[in-house]
Parts: structure tokens; sequence; C-alpha cells
């Protein structure tokens, strides 16, 4: 099963993530490609694969995006060779903006949407304040981005609120473990089940 | 939402649901109508309304019942009364039968369908002769109607295996939980949050 997983910069999307696949077993995350420069915590293969410009529109020709966009002046892509290999390991968690996230329903079936909101619009300002990463004017383009974001989120299929990161995380990983116990994903457990009730008398 | 939660006698099921009941808020419980006599720890109006056969046959002659079923020599019925009071107030439970499920499938829509399963039948003779509820002959009914019910188990949406007990109560929690965070569930919550984005620069 593959996740994709939005929401405006500043909702606490990447530390939910980083939680649930600390919490849940079985998760793999989907590594994009981007040609923002690393920040000091962020590790190449890990984060991102960090690559130049040139080569980003290389391979975006040659047709090795699931889905790309731009991000605040920043190009971010998922490949599908990443995709293709990490799924077979396990669900699979894409972390990608509502652009990307609306091409990944274009072209692939089955995958879950979840949007990742903040509380509220004076919420959002404080943490991104907060964080002080950015100058007053990339916040403000962070805030009108987030309100954009949100207008065009009608596509998703779950909403998380993360006003309390304890209740979000839980909510997350529900959607990721209630999706594990759907029947037709069970039907070898289900078949061994049966096979023991069947050889009884 | 309303939830059908059905599996063979002895699978764990009604100590899994008041486990659920006690740990996530917000849910009602179905009491169903009985003509089984009362277990010395079951209480009238909490686990069953216990009535006469000549009473559930008039209220299934007067069409009061969403579902019936003889299990085991008595008959259980969810009264429509029960299922329109007590969905008003939240997500509500449905302890039933695969026969009841079945009956409930066709009425309703947007049901949600789980079923409980033992790991295995060898564990499962283990916990039915563990209770010490019954005798010998109860039990080989019980065992026989169990592998009955999982063969006819396809009409549910999820399947719990109940193994480890805690294992089976998070399951269940988070399918229920993740309903909640379903985006046309939240509809009221996410116009709030656009509303608090609309009214700021």
């Amino acid at each position: 099963m593959i996740y994709v997983i939005s929401g405006p910069s500043g909702c606490g999307k990447s530390t939910l993530i980083k939680s649930l696949m600390a919490r849940l077993p079985g998760l793999q995350f989907s590594v994009s490609h981007t040609t923002r420069p690393a920040r000091p915590d962020e590790l190449e293969g890990r984060d991102y694969y960090f690559i130049t410009r040139e080569r980003f529109e290389e391979m975006k020709a040659g047709g090795s995006f699931l889905e790309w966009a731009e991000v605040h002046g920043h190009l971010y892509g998922t490949s599908l060779d990443e995709v293709n290999e990490k799924s077979r390991q396990g669900d699979l968690i894409l972390d990608i903006d509502v652009q990307g996230a609306r091409q990944v329903k274009k072209k692939l079936s089955g995958v879950r949407f979840v949007f990742v909101v903040p509380p509220s619009y004076p919420e959002l300002e404080k943490r991104l304040k907060q964080r002080k990463t950015d100058g007053p004017e990339a916040v403000a383009v962070r805030l009108k981005n987030a309100r954009q974001e949100i207008l065009e989120s009608a596509i998703f299929d779950y909403l998380v609120v993360n006003g309390d990161l304890n209740q979000a995380l839980e909510e997350l990983k529900a959607i990721v473990l209630a999706h594990r116990c759907l029947f037709e994903r069970r039907q070898k457990e289900f078949r061994e089940i049966l096979k023991s009730f069947k050889s009884w008398p």
C-alpha cells in the first residue's frame, strides 16, 4: 500500500512521519530528489537525493519521475525507481506537496492520500516564526502557499489536524494499521487459519 | 458510522469490544434482544434485553428487527429502534453473528464489517474448553459452527486475528479511528480551519 502525505510547510508533517516510522514496523520512506541545498541536519539518501538543476531536468526529460513540483523556488521529484523498489519492501510513505499528490492520483490507483493541517492560521504563523529557518518574507510566502494548498486539498482521503502531536500521530498510525487489517490484504493469513479448521473433524 | 463485529464463539470478541469501548471515547454499543437466559455477570439493558420467545416472535412479526438469528438454540435480534437511537449519539458497534451481518449488509449501506478470528482451530478448542461454561457436546457444536462461520466470512471488510489480545485491540481501535479521519467526516473541522486561513491577509 502506498500513502501520500501532504500538508503546508510548518504543519509538522516531517516530524509526524519520522515518529510514525519509528513506532510502526514495516514502513518504507520514499526519498525524493531535490535541487534544494541540504540543511545541516539532512543526509544524502536518507532525507533527499540532492542533485543539480541540470541533472533534475535530465531525469524529468527522461520520464524518471512519478511526480515533480517546484516549491519555494526549488525542484522536488519522486523517481519511479524509488517507488518501485521501496514499495516491494513494505507500506510506502510519500512525503510530497499537493501538486505532486495530484499527479500521483492521476497515475496510480489504490494510493491513500492524507492531508495534514495545522489547527489554524495563527497557529501556523506562530510555528513558522518560531522555526527561525526563514526570514519574514519567506514566512509570508509559506503562509500564502499554505492557504492555496488548503484550498486545493479536496482530493485527499484523510484529514489529520496536527494540533496535538500525539493525537495526530495516533491518527496517522491508525490509518496505516487499519489498511493492514483489510480482508483482501490478509488472504494469506486467512487461508492458513481456514486450513487449520478444515483439517479437523 | 456503524461497525458490525462478528466472529465465532470463543474468539474473544466480547472482551475486545469491552476493552475498545473503555479506551476509545464516543462509541456506542447496540444492545441486542435475546431469548437466552442471562448469565450471572450479565445485566438487563447493558448486555442484552432479555425477553421471552413469545415476545421475540411478536417483535419479529412486527418488523422491529434490523437482523435476527437463531444461534445455539436461542434467538438474538437487533432492533431498529436501538440502532436509530444509538447511532445518533456516536459511532455504533453491533456485536452480531455472521447470519445477522449478512442481513445488515443487505439493508444498510456504509456499514463496516469486521471479522474476528482465533489464530487456529486448536487454539479455539483450547479456549472453549478452558471457559468451562459449556460441556463437551456444546463445545463440539461451537467448533462446528465456528468452521461454518469462517467459511462464510467473505462478506467482511476487515479481518482481525485475535492471537495477542493487545495487538487485536490496537487493530480494532485503528479501524474505528481511521474512519474518523476520513475527509468527508471532518468537513466541519476543515471548514473552521479554512475560515481562519481566509480571514487573514
